[in-house]
Parts: structure tokens; sequence; C-alpha cells
């Protein structure tokens, strides 16, 4: 085990308080011998999977099915889109042996699964009763990064969820990008308490190889944007470079429609660790904590038969109503034993009240105390898990909220910067004929225009100017500095 | 959809069973453009999930927690442990570029993961209080196997789980196996319905750097033996190799003591299939199929709205239970209804029998219809769930025991191994110096020494003699020609 007390403040220094809670609640090791590549330990692994279940949860309810595609993709399939291959040409991780033998031809390890997908949808589809196909995996994706990798930000090997849906018309695909807008709020901000805005990307930085780029971002307590899913109207642009086609009800053979949609899952663990954290530590979502609650016993030399044996019936209380549950009957001082487990993000019971048969519930997110009653015990935690979403999840928006500013000039945008939080500004065009201006705020003052909102949107007055060119402008974009 | 019907006889030629089977019930597709690996679709991937469910949940309820390492291996970690890397080179896939770049050192693409876990071992296991350490990912492999590939069976990649743990003594760890093959036996044996021997297996066959390795062989329809689970016991020699030491409560560091474990669960789903299903296609445990129950309209012209609610009902109350129900109200006849359910092994509500308020079930296993009133369909349903797996349990058990033969010479062997199965014969020694009988029974019959059970181990009379040598014989072991 780590440190015993964990104590920084994370609003005057957020990267310290990141690097540290990673390693000292050994969420993630990152000395394994290979730059970009760290390891899960069982606090990180256990979130993930709870992470895992509940969107595939909310895929599958929505008429998903999972798959499970090979890890390599042959040279040739990525070869087949054009702009795609451009797109991750200089990421990608090349096999070329096996054994001693030098293969016939390279293998990629997948960047993403469009080109692995795609050529066994040209065998699987034929009629318009094959559609819609919706199919989804679980996997990691690997792309050999030239930026400076960050565990669970940026690195060579992460895990994701890929969706590849299949459409006979542009309208069910469009359809398609609301479903995944509609999971994502589900999932990352109702469940986990992390609020983002989902905006559809200028062309100049969207998915290589899609018709159009919608994503979910997030703000992290310094102020960064964290792109934490995105979801890519693709058209017929990968049904025409791999013959992907359906017989329609009129006889005629037409090419598909397609969608993509990525949510990056550790990322999203990065969000909600990063986001719901405080001083003392993790504070976790009720849902995904590996345990949701701690049994500290506080006995003294006299009545510690009584205070193990009376925490044993709180732990098999809690654990027969299904929660995840611990005691920690260890030697530690009760001090310790607290600065651990809050570092650990967990709220804790207190069992000393073995005569008034009650219990002290001590909650993570608030740090307050509250007594309960012995036979209330699991109504009341599970109903406090609740609070704790419900408190996280405003705290998180009330966050989010104050940090969206507007401006009107460039003078403006640059003093708001310095900030953090997204800024809101009149802007020429998310077209390629906006590129230059959003290449010149990237430029001189390091922001990154993220896009327009999807919901939301306001279109600017008619008198409205772009604050770069001058030129009228057609939106309201939101500027940010990315992760 | 495939073809409507499916009928092949499973006992006569279980080859071309097997092989329409995975193909015409979708269950994988092995058309993907890179020979050995293939694609999982719905109805594989949801199985092996719950089969993943299941696993992982034995192994938490006995202490051992997720991790997840890189899939890459830097090529220096496995030249650490000699006699592991002289087992692996030959089939290790090397990844030698990033982008345009040459890698300064090679990648390996995992065999399995011993030689990523122990350096971290090293750093994670300071003292006793660290022991026992009991960790598993989910995750697949990659071998770039010189043998015939076959789906599900052998691959270049393959899903499977690895359980690495670390003890302080020997006793410890080969109490670790012990655990190991009880974790075979509730979820493979008891879950799953599928019989297996649990054999140490000889010296010459097994996993290089292990002091002994045990494995779980089932028996395939056509008698052939199928390996689905190991587990070995490593000694010291790993953590001698990777300096994984702890301070002892006597204030002395010691090497620890490790056993591996390795179920393979696209293994355990092709025994699954192969072993329960019948002529007509798929007959699955109940609590893994993907489709727990369909219920099938059949309506006539003037009844078709009355059925169709009186069905929805059903579906309604059977999903309410928590079971993963489907409804069939495509236009197909029934009997195109019943034929591709049955493919696919789903157990068939038809609920044509509106004004009696009951419902025709009709079993998978043993294809006969049972009546159910509407108010009992749950209980009956889930009861017949149970029946199921008990019948295909106590049918694989009966086959497997019907298969084991005894034998007392090369010739008796000889004449019996036509049949398939396991041969019980007296052997002269299953360590090092047994090794060259153990080869001339590969090279004259084909047959390989399995080993011996670890159950009801019976030691030979003190004049039996090694059918092979003559010598004495000092076990009785297993035979069998393997996948």
């Amino acid at each position: 085990m780590s440190k015993e007390t964990f104590n920084v403040d994370k609003e005057k220094n957020f990267s310290e308080w990141f690097n540290r809670i990673i390693r000292e609640a050994q969420l993630i090791d990152d000395r394994y011998n290979v730059k970009g590549f760290i390891v899960h330990r069982p606090w990180s692994m256990t979130m993930l999977k709870q992470i895992y279940r509940i969107y595939e949860d909310a895929l599958e309810r929505r008429g998903h099915k999972p798959v499970l595609f090979p890890t390599v993709i042959p040279e040739d399939n990525l070869y087949k889109e054009e702009e795609h291959v451009e797109g991750f040409r200089a990421e990608v991780f090349w096999i070329t042996h096996g054994g001693d033998d030098r293969l016939d031809k390279r293998l990629a390890l997948r960047p993403t699964s469009e080109t692995a997908f795609y050529p066994m949808y040209a065998l699987w589809i034929r009629s318009i009763s094959d559609l819609p196909l919706k199919l989804y995996q679980s996997c990691s994706v690997f792309r050999y990064e030239t930026k400076a990798t960050k565990p669970l930000i940026r690195g060579r090997e992460f895990l994701w969820i890929e969706a590849h849906d299949v459409f006979a018309t542009e309208e069910d695909a469009y359809r398609q990008v609301e479903e995944d807008m509609e999971v994502a709020e589900e999932v990352i901000h109702k469940r986990l308490g992390v609020p983002f805005i989902f905006f559809e990307r200028p062309q100049w930085d969207k998915f290589k190889g899609a018709v159009k780029t919608f994503a979910a971002d997030c703000l992290m307590p310094d102020g960064r944007v964290l792109q934490i899913a995105s979801t890519h109207y693709l058209g017929q642009n990968f049904s025409k470079a791999f013959e992907i086609m359906y017989l329609d009800s009129d006889g005629k053979r037409k090419h598909v429609y397609q969608t993509c949609y990525g949510p990056g899952i550790w990322r999203i663990l990065a969000a909600v660790i990063s986001i719901h954290g405080d001083n003392n530590g993790l504070v976790l979502p009720f849902e995904i904590a590996p345990v949701q609650v701690v049994v500290v016993p506080i006995p003294t030399k006299e009545t510690k038969d009584v205070v193990e044996e009376y925490s044993r019936t709180v732990v098999d209380m809690l654990r027969s109503a299904g929660l995840r549950v611990e005691a920690d009957f260890s030697d530690k001082t009760p001090g310790a034993k607290y600065y651990y487990w809050e570092m650990m993000g967990v709220p804790e019971v207190g069992p000393r009240e073995v005569e008034g048969k009650y219990v002290t519930l001590f909650r993570r997110d608030t740090r307050k105390r509250v007594k309960a009653p012995l036979e209330k015990i699991v109504e009341t935690v599970k109903k406090l898990g609740d609070e704790i979403l419900e408190n996280l999840r405003r705290r998180a928006e009330k966050f989010m909220n104050s940090m969206v500013f507007r401006a009107e000039s460039m003078e403006e945008v640059r003093r708001l910067s310095e900030k953090g939080g997204f800024i809101i500004v009149p802007f020429c065009s998310i077209g390629y004929d906006g590129e230059e201006c959003g290449l010149r705020l990237k430029r001189e003052l390091g922001l990154e225009v993220r896009g327009v909102p999807l919901k939301n949107r306001v279109k600017p007055p008619e008198d409205a100017r772009c604050i770069v060119c001058g030129r009228k402008a057609g939106e309201y974009v939101y500027l940010g500095k990315a992760y």
C-alpha cells in the first residue's frame, strides 16, 4: 500500500493532483517498460469493467449486438479509403514477422476498426432486410502517438468501444448520431455525473474518412477540454470504397449509409476521477466504486470482540443486498484507516455504536456523518448512493456552467483564455473556408475551435462578424484548450 | 440469415457438423483476410461474454482481482526465463515499426503474459503482507501457429483468462492449483455441463518455464481430446529470473512461489457447442444462451391480432423476470421459424393457446412439448432451464464415461485407439525418463500421454509393466488423440 495520507490542492495544482492520485490510489502503473503503455491495476480495472457494463447495456437496449474482430488488420484493407489511411498512416504499429519468418503482408495493430469491419459487412449485407445493422466491440486500439503520452488520457494503447452501424438512408444514419448522443447523455452525464457538450466539429478537424464528426467534450478541473466520445457520419464514403451494398425493395442495388461511434472508456474514467475527486483523494459515483462501503470498526481493547462481531453483521447485511463491501480489520489506527479509504474514494460505515444498534455513516463527497439505525442500514446506504451521484453531478454541472464565457473580439478571447473553459465567439464558418481562422487561433492563442453545439444551436445575428477575419459570422463556435 | 434447415449427423460426421454449425448459426466468420484470425459474430460473442462473466465471478469470489496489462511485451522481457523463451520463440508475432519509424526494440504481441506481469510484481511485492497476490486478466493472446488452424480450437489470436498468483510458500501455491481445479469444476462442469478430467501432464509436455503443468481435458464427440484449461506450478523459476522477493516476518528477503492459470474461453465455447449440440443444430445451457426463449406466434388470418397481443404479454412477463427473450413476428411459416430457432439452439414458447390461457413450451434438448398455464410461465421456464442444464450435463457425463477404456498391451491400445476416447494403460513414468516411451506412442499410434488424473490417482500393482518399454510401471496414464 502507498502512503497513508493524500493531500493535494486539486484546484491550485490539478496536474500534480492527477499524477499523484492515479499512482497513489493504485489505479495504474506507468513503469511498464514500453513508452505509452500502462498497466491497469485492480482499482481502475474494476471501474473500467463497470463503465463497460453500463455502456454496453445502454447500447444493447438500443439494438446493438456485440462482436469481436481481430486485433490485426492487413495493410491492403487500410488503403481502401484514401482520406482514412492518410489520417492514420503515421500512427500505425506494424507487425512484420511471425517467429523468424517475414510475413507476406504486413499487419497493422488496429488504430480503429473500420477497415476490419467493412469488408465483412460487404459479405453480410445482402438486402434491405439485413438493415439496420448495429454492431459494437469493446477492445483496445493502438496508436503510435508522437505527442506526449499521459496515463488514461493519451496512450499508445487505450480502451474504448467502437460501434459500426449501417442504414439504408441518410436520415436513418443521422438519427443514429442523435441516438449516440442520447447514449452518451444517459451513461456519462446521468449515471457517472460528468456533464459535457456535444459538438459538430469543424470540417478540418473531422475523423478522416467521415462526412461529419460529432464529439462530446467535458471540462477538466484545470479548464482544459477533454474529448470523451465521438460519433461520425460516414455517408457513403466507406460503402463505396468497400462495396457495401443492399438490394432495395425496388429491385435496385444501393450503397449503404454508415455511422461509427467511439466512447473512450478510459478517458471517461479520467474525467470521472478528475472532476469528482477532492483534495483527500478519489470521490466516486456509487455505481462504479470498486468498494461501495467500507466498514471501519473502532474498538477499544475491551470491546474488540463485540465491535468486530457487530461489524461483521453490518457487512453481511450490506453484502446480502448486493453491495460491494469491505471491512478493515487491520491493526492501523482509525485515523490511518480513514485517510486510506478516503484516498481510495470509499465512504465509510463505522459501527462503534453497538449498544444503540445504530451505525455512523461517513459520506465521502460531503465528508459529513449521518447516523442510521441498524435495521435500516441497507436502504440508507442505497439512498445515500443515489444522493452522492446527484450531488456530484450537480457540482460538476455548476463547475462547467461557470466556465463557459462569451467574447466578441480577439482581445477578449486572449484575456479569457487564461482561465480555461469554453469561450463562445462569432466565427465565420466550420466548413473548410473557416480553416485559416481556426489555425490562426491555434497558432496565436493555443485555442481550438471545438465546434458548434448540437443542442441549443443559435445562429448569430445578421451583423455579427468573425472575430478572426471580420467576415460575416455564420456560427457561434466554442473555443477551448484541448488535452 | 443462412439456410433455414440444418440437418447433419453429428455422430457420423462430427467434423462436417462442426464446420457447418459454426458458420450457419452465425457464430463466427472465418473469411477475414488474415490466416488464423476469425470474426466473432453476435451469437458467439454474446455467449463468450456470458462465459467470461461466470468465470470472472468464480475467480473473484476466491479473492482474484482484475487487471489489464499491455498487449505488447518488449523483447528483453521475454528472454529472462530461459526455458520459457525457448517454448515461445518460434510462435511470436513481432512489431518492428511505428509509422515509418523502426522501433528501438522489437515488441512481441503477447503469446502469454508471464513476462509482462512479473517485472511489475517485482515492483509491487515488498513484504509478506503483500501476499498472496492473485490477479487475472481477460484478453486475447497471439501465437504464430504453424499447425493447421481451426475456428474456436486453434487460432493465431484467441480469447482466454490468465490468472497470475503469488505465494510465500510452496504449499500455498499447490493449494492454488487445487483451487484452480475447483473453479474449472464449478464453471465448466457444473454450470456449462461439460465434464473433463484434470491431469498432471508428463514433464516433456509441460508449459515451458513451469515445474509442473496440470490441465483439464474434455472429450469431443469424435473421441478426440480437447484441452480447455491449464494451470502451472511455477515454483521459483520466474521469481528468480525476475527477482520477485518479499521480506518475511523473520526479517529475511525470500523469493516467492508462483502459479498461473489459463482457461481457454473460446475452447470452452467450442466444447459446449460440440458436446451439447444435436443434428438439428445448437443446444445451449440456459445460462449462456444469447436468447433463452423465443416466442413463436402461430396465428391464422382471423386470430393474428389476438395471438400477437397474447405473444407480447408472454414476452413481457418473461423479460420482466430478467430472461433474454425474442419474439419471431416474421412472415416465415411456423415450420421455417422452428427450423431456424432450433438451429440457433433456442427453446420455443408457442402461445397459440389464447383461449385456454396457457402456453406450449418446446424444449430444445429433448425436443418435447410441455403445456404451462400463463400465470406460471416464468417459474416453469426457469425450472425448465435448470432441467435442460442437468440433462445436458448427465448426457455429456455418460458419453465421457463410455469413452474411457483400459488396455494392458500395445496391441490392445492399437485396436482401441480407433474409437477415440481415453485409454488407461500402465506406463513407466511421467518424468523425463518416460519421454522416450511417450514419443514412441505418438509416432506409432498418434496417441499422446495426457497424464495422470489428479482425482482418484491409483498406483499400479508391483508387477505391472509399462506397455511400451516393459520396465516397471510407475503410473496408470491416460492416452488420447488430441486436437
